[in-house]
């Protein structure tokens, strides 16, 4: 029976799901601070690529004010046999081939993986072969494996493809998300571009060092995928947001005429009409330019669909907590690849996590208030 | 592997998917129709409960200008045996104590059914005994029972449970839907009030002849249970809109002082707080009193979570592409009883609907092309 209706109980009997976070920076640092949060799981290691960070306490690694006698590994192996995880979060990396390595190692040891690398979201859109090799690494060692995030993951495809479930036909989509770099560090300014001269900017895209955003072809291939459609081929577009005032973060100074942003653009074609068209400028300090930020979609459909949210969704947080909240889907998946677009709907699993997976004894559970 | 990123095929050695539609009025007559012009489904026949149907061809009842050669059937048992159907679509009535006894004979035979009568979209909401029974007797057939609609079963659930997937906490959830009753015939209006005095409104409402939207309870069950709260009660109020202008729509006009609709509103109590507000004015020719229809969900979280859009998603239609688009879905769960926020997200099926099923030869199929 629809088990979200009628649990109200969580397996108090039953050990804490053990988690393990691959990363320790802004987005390893967050997810680790709610799977602490969280009851039901327990925070059981973290792994980092720097060897610099080795030996470090994760409690301050991860900002808080007290220790949690968790040392922070570098080595992916030891930090299996050190944190015996069922789940594994990744927060490492935005590329497939960079996450594939870490991926395989938790899968071969039977670990359930969660991964934000953005490429992760859906792999086969980018290389079939890798994507379907991990769906039989996952299979043969009854694991399973999920990329998510708020984009891709959520804002232009999970939640696109799920308001398309209200039409019977579908003619084109759009989907825009507006966003607000200013929280972010050097790495992400620097791949959109951000202070440059547009003349530098044009050079950074020849040159791959800038980059734009990384999940147009995942969002296009889930929603195509959950639609049927074929697509014939995908253009970008990537263009400097050339500021007209001077806009400042803790990180980097833009002055008139230089680049604030990248606004990229991606249009998937089929049959000859622009069926998806993805736009997602992102920029520091939008707001100095009159600039407003939010989430749009809207379905040419029959019946027609538009939905929005201003401001944006923010993408940190929800990137952190849809991975947290996606643990127990995971852990009751059949093994194998899965995508956000072929599991459960996501839902704050709030409460015990414990109470979410199936298969546990749930008749000697606490209730809600216990759990909490 | 993710099935939706992958498939790009159908079953074309597979028979189509046989349905049958459970009456003949408005939503049945649509769902009928979106069946006919979906590949990979056939129409198998219609079953009414207006014996005065009975032997009326199906094509003309539905509003087609051709015949089908399928009659209307007023007997259940024998509709199921003309039109041996894998899936039922059942759009007769809104309560489950209406909808349960042709659901028991349909799950006896095996037959997946999807109901879009409101109290089926979370049985457990009003009857936990008889949604374990539904539940107990789909699995002893094989079968499999889902209840869907525009709303409840979306937007005042399914989307703000997806919505929370990306909050680490939530406090509160507010969702609102007005929208336009003019489109609808004279049970609806009744059921609304629309046309009554407020005196008579009010009467109306004591004698339960005037009920405003018939759903809260089973969004409110659908939300918490997937949030994993415990409801302590649940408070409804029934309001008349009284009109300052005349309205006017086919079946109904309404003079100034006369009730346009019912603003009908509910709010889940959690711990001493109000948890789940939920607000669903419906009234005719809104407009006209310069009222704008939409739906809007705030959820008070971390992060916060807003979306709105308008006009409202349209309802009859929304709820006939949701419950045809809902097929594979089903077809694909496991036995039982099933609600929205269990199974994977919603989407537009489009092409032959048969190459969302699992388990079918896919390696013999058409390519999308072939399938439309």
């Amino acid at each position: 029976m629809a088990r979200q209706s009628t649990i109200s109980e969580s397996p108090g009997g039953q050990a804490p799901i053990r988690v393990l976070v691959l990363g320790t920076g802004q987005m390893g640092s967050a997810m680790a601070r709610l799977v602490l949060a969280r009851p039901g799981l327990e925070l059981a290691g973290a792994c980092a690529r720097r060897p610099g960070r080795a030996g470090m306490d994760l409690g301050r690694a991860i900002g808080l004010d007290r220790a949690l006698g968790l040392p922070i590994v570098h080595d992916l192996e030891e930090a299996l046999v050190r944190s015996r995880p069922r789940v594994a979060l990744q927060a490492t990396c935005s590329r497939l081939a960079e996450a594939r390595d870490e991926i395989e190692i938790l899968l071969r040891h039977g670990v359930r993986v969660i991964t934000i690398a953005e490429e992760m979201a859906c792999p086969a859109a980018t290389d079939p072969v890798a994507a379907a090799a991990l769906d039989r690494l996952a299979r043969d060692h009854g694991a399973a494996l999920l990329g998510t995030g708020i984009n891709p993951g959520f804002v232009l495809d999970l939640l696109v493809i799920t308001l398309t479930g209200v039409c019977a036909e579908v003619r084109s989509i759009r989907a825009e998300r507006i966003n607000d770099l200013s929280p972010y560090g050097p790495t992400v300014l620097e791949n959109q571009g951000v202070g440059l001269s547009p003349e530098a900017f044009r050079a950074g895209l020849a040159e791959g060092r800038v980059v734009g955003h990384l999940g147009f072809r995942q969002s296009i291939g889930l929603i195509a995928g959950a639609l049927g459609w074929t697509i014939d081929r995908i253009e970008e577009r990537r263009e400097p947001i050339v500021s007209t005032v001077r806009r400042e973060t803790p990180c980097v100074t833009v002055e008139p005429g230089q680049v604030a942003g990248c606004r990229h653009t991606a249009t998937a074609w089929r049959r000859g009409e622009p069926a998806i068209t993805l736009v997602h400028p992102q920029q520091v300090r939008p707001e100095l330019a009159g600039v407003g930020t939010g989430d749009r979609i809207e379905i040419d459909s029959s019946p027609p669909v538009r939905l929005s949210g201003s401001p944006e969704i923010p993408g940190g947080q929800g990137t952190a907590a849809l991975a947290v909240n996606m643990i127990p889907h995971l852990l009751n998946a059949a093994p194998g690849l899965h995508t956000m677009a072929d599991l459960p709907i996501p839902a704050a699993r709030l409460g015990d996590a414990r109470r979410w997976v199936l298969g546990g004894d749930r008749s000697a559970a606490p209730t809600e208030e216990a759990g909490q």
